[in-house]
């Protein structure tokens, strides 16, 4: 009993763990569609917190560079897989809020956390305003590459017309193509943020190759699983609660599927190294713009539901302001639990803004 | 005569006094409203000097706590309640024009001729960029959070919609709850700049607590007075000169409501203060957008005039762009005067756009 | 022949002045429309060069002061020249998307290139902060007050309107006083982004002022001639190739007028003076925006085929992410072959995205 209950102190996100035999019985017995919803989001959680520390043991057996690969890859999982499951089961308009709700989660909810947790602990952190600027710079870059067939697409004309489709390829082509220039820039000069850095070794579980191999497997199966069951019991949802389809994509799932990471950056910045909670919403910001949109753009293409770049104007100005906001709140080198207060505001206004958002 | 000439000098504001007989006799005598219209505007401007000087004198007596909230609300009386007024009379554009325009004209104006008047003066000059470029982080995120109900409202639903007084409400609601935090953290650190830092004692009077509570409370009566003579004449003055309601708001109103404050920051960049002049600039449009704007919705709505924070496409652009120059300004931690001349050719640009919009 | 070998690898532009016959050629033969356009093309960067080294060379004879004006003006003169014609042969669409090309490539295009040249050869380059940071600023401002008429022409009139010309020509004079205010503050400090710093004597031709002036004379002239022949045969070559005026405009004759410049710039990046590459690029970008702008407005006004400061959504939009990118660029102080590779990703999104618009 004491054993279970310190590892539950231990590892509390394992408690959610219950949630996927409740999510079993539910889909068998066939529970109310919310019920449902609210056990798999749960069960979500701690699965792609299995597979963050599966990707870190790994990567600390493989070395920095293909580790960094498998950080930034893998890192993104939990997302990749809920979204491609909503692709083919062609919740295209899901798919891109969840793409904009992960980059604003990272930017305005992790880092208004961190800034909170770290400022009321420790009063105003410094950090390296350099290398965070650095970064805030290729984001701002990213972003605005990934907004441009947003803004010209509708003079261009309809989103499935082929020149749309066209622009859309050729943007996600060179977003990919900036990528692999990061892992070379990554792999000469080992400080970039296109990968991520991998965590201390002294949160990482000391797992064997084989089991970091194993874990990987269950937990990535599992989420496929879960993915699906969540997929399926959108439509019933959206129509129950009398919430959007665009709501839960931009606010809801990127919050279940970036869980886990956005646990880890609030506990740096909680032990007072809030650069490395920065660089974590700063970095897993540009994987999303640069590694996970491209990924989906020539995925989907392959699935038969070819998903274009082209954001709604909410999506679109939600993501103008979130990154110029983080370029001035990391180019600046320091945070205050106030700014982070005003963060989380910002993103409680505009969560308010999404869910008044007619269906 | 030589003691009234040394007065007047020491206090050319002084001077406008003479309007407050003339607007009487104007009310009396129904001179055209043009002016009335003229002279209310000129005795508006000591009376909210007045004030300025009283708070500050009070702000001494209460200690920086009390003070520097004193300063922040009593700091905005002249414009809060020419506003009031003028909701109370159903002037909904023209309010939420000038809380636009104080914005733009403390950023834009105050700032540009501060920088003109220093860097003529003092050639280049150099202020600390940590505490500026933190006020224009908390700056940005304050218009923003101000902007959004403006950039949804008009798919959620028309302006008087109950979800769009909701969300009005809502934004307002958190910019209290930042504004408070604000205060918060200043009486911790005693560094921010949601209140103002007292004036230096050497501009100010030497007066007693009694003395400042009646110069107080005799020009709060006065600006009342005034403000109530002003809103009356405003509709045949718009209708007189082929003038918008939307122009008067814009740029005339927060000229006046700010004109006392405006010199100050002039003054102090004069004597080679110029981080007190940005100081002033910025923290007084916080302290609009955190609190006069929020105080207003709610004011407002017991007024019977609800007022939603849903600004035109013209304030929109003009606040994001003041707000992005002011922050790469003051970031930047020095100021020359053709940056200076730069804000205010763009003040006078956007004052022509406003001029040339049809009525 | 061996002289003749150095002198083009010295001078490899040189070599394009083959095409000043062939022009002819083209124009006396009939040939088709695409050959005269892409000859004419050819033979501008040569003469532009020829230009900018003879304006140098003036610039070393006249002292700094004018020499800077100069170079300012004259430095533009290929494409001052080019717009010119284009607005007398009415194509004003053109010449508008010409000076927003102008502006896009020399920050996105010039500066990219430099990043690259310069990080693959030196690594992470850095440059000094606060002058580019100070230049940034004016540049923004700029180009701020420069967009202005274009977000309110809309609801003030149609682009012929009295008003929205009022606008245009009240921006424009504005934005030469500007520029007479920074020419008098360079004449001050001499430090000032509005017009050019000389080159290095290293790189300049060693000319006497008799031959420098006949160069002038001879490159303008050429240059006069090869822009009606452009301007000529535009309309054949839009609906020959299928692709539009504006993306001519915006991409093609800005490259083709500032080759030459940008030229310069790349080698300076190779030669490790980053912040001199980095200058020229905001300098010109200044400069279109405070001279070269409001002098075609001027002109043609008087050649009676007024030029409003109206630009489409498209213009707007690529001009306000390209100020912004460069103001974050080059406040940041280092650069690196990441970052300019990103600029170029972003350069080439853009293009992509002028291709596919419409015609």
């Amino acid at each position: 009993m004491k054993t279970i209950q310190r590892f539950l102190f231990q590892n509390p996100l394992d408690l959610f763990l219950l949630s996927l035999p409740l999510t079993l019985a539910g889909e068998i017995f066939h529970w109310p569609a919310l019920a449902v919803f609210s056990l798999t989001c749960i069960g979500i959680i701690p699965m792609a917190a299995y597979i963050g520390k599966a990707t870190e043991s790994l990567a600390h057996f493989t070395g920095p560079r293909i580790g960094g690969l498998l950080n930034a890859t893998l890192g993104n999982a939990a997302e990749l897989i809920i979204t491609i499951v909503a692709i083919r089961a062609g919740l295209l308009e899901l798919v891109k809020a969840s793409i904009t709700g992960s980059i604003l989660g990272n930017l305005l909810l992790v880092m208004g956390l961190s800034f909170v947790v770290g400022g009321t602990r420790h009063g105003r952190q410094i950090f390296d305003k350099r290398n965070a600027s650095r970064n805030a710079i290729l984001l701002v870059l990213a972003v605005l590459a990934m907004l441009i067939p947003s803004l010209f697409s509708h003079s261009i004309g309809p989103e499935t017309s082929p020149k749309v489709e066209a622009l859309s390829l050729g943007v996600a082509a060179i977003m990919i193509i900036l990528y692999i220039f990061g892992l070379l820039d990554a792999a000469k000069s080992g400080d970039t943020p296109v990968t991520q850095e991998p965590a201390p070794a002294s949160i990482l579980p000391k797992w064997s190759m084989k089991t970091a191999i194993i874990t990987l497997v269950l937990a990535t199966t599992g989420i496929v699983w879960l993915s699906e069951v969540l997929v399926g019991v959108i439509e019933p949802v959206v129509s129950g609660l009398g919430v959007s389809e665009f709501f839960l994509g931009i606010i809801l799932i990127p919050i279940i599927g970036n869980a886990a990471e956005h646990l880890v950056a609030v506990q740096f910045a909680g032990q007072n190294k809030i650069a490395l909670s920065v660089e974590i919403a700063v970095s897993s910001s540009l994987q999303i713009a640069l590694l996970v949109a491209p990924i989906l753009v020539f995925l989907s293409l392959a699935l038969g539901h070819p998903l274009t770049l082209i954001f709604n104007t909410f999506e679109l100005l939600a993501l103008i302001a979130g990154v110029i906001i983080a370029a001035l709140v990391s180019a600046d080198g320091e945070s205050s639990w106030l700014e982070g207060a005003a963060l989380i505001g910002i993103y409680l206004i505009l969560g308010l803004a999404f869910f008044l958002l007619p269906v």
